[in-house]
């Protein structure tokens, strides 16, 4: 048995999220037929994490067992034709038996993308609008206070049914670039871990802080009262990307 | 009378092309039906250049003349709400009577975008995919030739019935950017004007440059022959963008 790790790419638009679903588009309906048509028999894959509706990844890592004689560095290509053009495998190679791409993962990196302009920007589509003036200095003292190890409730969809709140974040880097007058951000957010809807809601709290709604220290407040109201909102799942995934 | 000029982005993918036809969805059809929602006349649109059928606009210049009260800086916000999502007016305001956004023009910049890779991504559909590697050094050689005013023939699709085929390159600048691996291309070209499938006949050349089916000094040849079977092929529609106008 071999134990093949993949990197994968997708556009997940079009996708009810990473997790297989009876009935639905997923990510990884998708790959386990494709590794089904590839291999003849059932394989279960294992991946770094549940991303929701609707969001991509740059590099999702995933792994499963084979016992194959196709050379693990040529699995990718022979995987390809077997997907769709919104998910694709970039690269997979023989890795140690112990390697699982969710228990051995260390830390994730997501992106969310948002650009501030009154106006609609067609070629922008897959960045979420934001109607009003952000305050970037504002926004990134905020994100200071979110760094290290929170119980983050309050950045947590409460459907959640996992019962540690308690997550680290390593970084969270906010980049701005001013293209033809208009303001598009990139905040990307590197933690061990993250709950239901929290890198969105972590955003959508960032640029309420930006306009002005709540003020950066309140952080500090908010992470302490673990009450769901009182951080920002979720923002769309459209403009969120996995990332990377470190091991 | 007022003549309003006007900013215009669009995402082209939708859409026969920026000039007007019966029964077809162009850049132009949508906006000439907005200004006449707006100002309940019909309204002509001049507008810097044709864009062909796929090709897209971070900024295409265009003007119009009207009798109206509304100020020339709000136009933009009017017209927006009755326009698709893929085609916005970034702004508006009022120029001089002699103002023609098509006779005016100096120099337009078209993008070209592209990657390397043999696997699609799934993330950058919007880029033509070129299977091969390609040697950079000998696409930026080749570019050189192309600058300044030649008799454009063999760069140009021979349907065109435009008799004078000299225009002036006044710049080509080919950027790249490695992204986990692969490397993102994107070609600027500035002229003063351009034949039919140019642009994307010129990146195709540079491509075939850099895959090493022709040399960069045949470039000279190819000029001085005015054959467009020598040059490389067109490339696909949706990688171009019209990114400014020069007045």
């Amino acid at each position: 048995m071999k134990n093949i790790k993949l990197e994968i790419m997708y556009d997940g638009r079009n996708y009810f999220g990473m997790q297989i679903q009876p009935n639905k588009l997923t990510i990884q309906g998708e790959i386990e037929k494709a590794l089904k048509d590839l291999f003849k028999s059932e394989i279960k894959l294992n991946y770094a994490g549940r991303t929701d509706r609707g969001v991509s990844a740059y590099k999702m890592v995933a792994n499963f067992f084979v016992d194959t004689k196709i050379e693990a560095e040529k699995i990718a290509l022979a995987l390809n034709p077997l997907l769709p053009d919104d998910i694709k495998v970039l690269s997979s190679e023989s890795v140690g038996e112990d390697f699982n791409a969710r228990f051995s993962a260390k830390y994730k990196t997501y992106m969310y993308k948002f650009y501030s302009s009154k106006i609609t920007l067609p070629l922008f589509l897959s960045e979420t609008q934001i109607k009003g003036e952000l305050n970037f200095t504002k926004m990134k003292k905020a994100a200071k206070f979110l760094i290290g190890t929170h119980d983050f409730t309050s950045f947590a969809n409460p459907d959640t049914q996992i019962e540690d709140k308690v997550r680290t974040i390593k970084q969270i880097k906010i980049l701005r670039e001013n293209i033809d007058g208009v303001w598009h951000y990139s905040v990307f957010i590197t933690g061990n871990g993250f709950l239901y809807n929290m890198v969105r809601i972590i955003v959508g709290t960032l640029i309420q802080v930006g306009e002005g709604k709540i003020k950066p220290e309140e952080i500090k407040t908010i992470l302490k009262l673990k009450d769901r109201t009182k951080a920002g909102k979720s923002m769309p799942p459209e403009s969120l990307y996995l990332i990377n995934v470190k091991y």
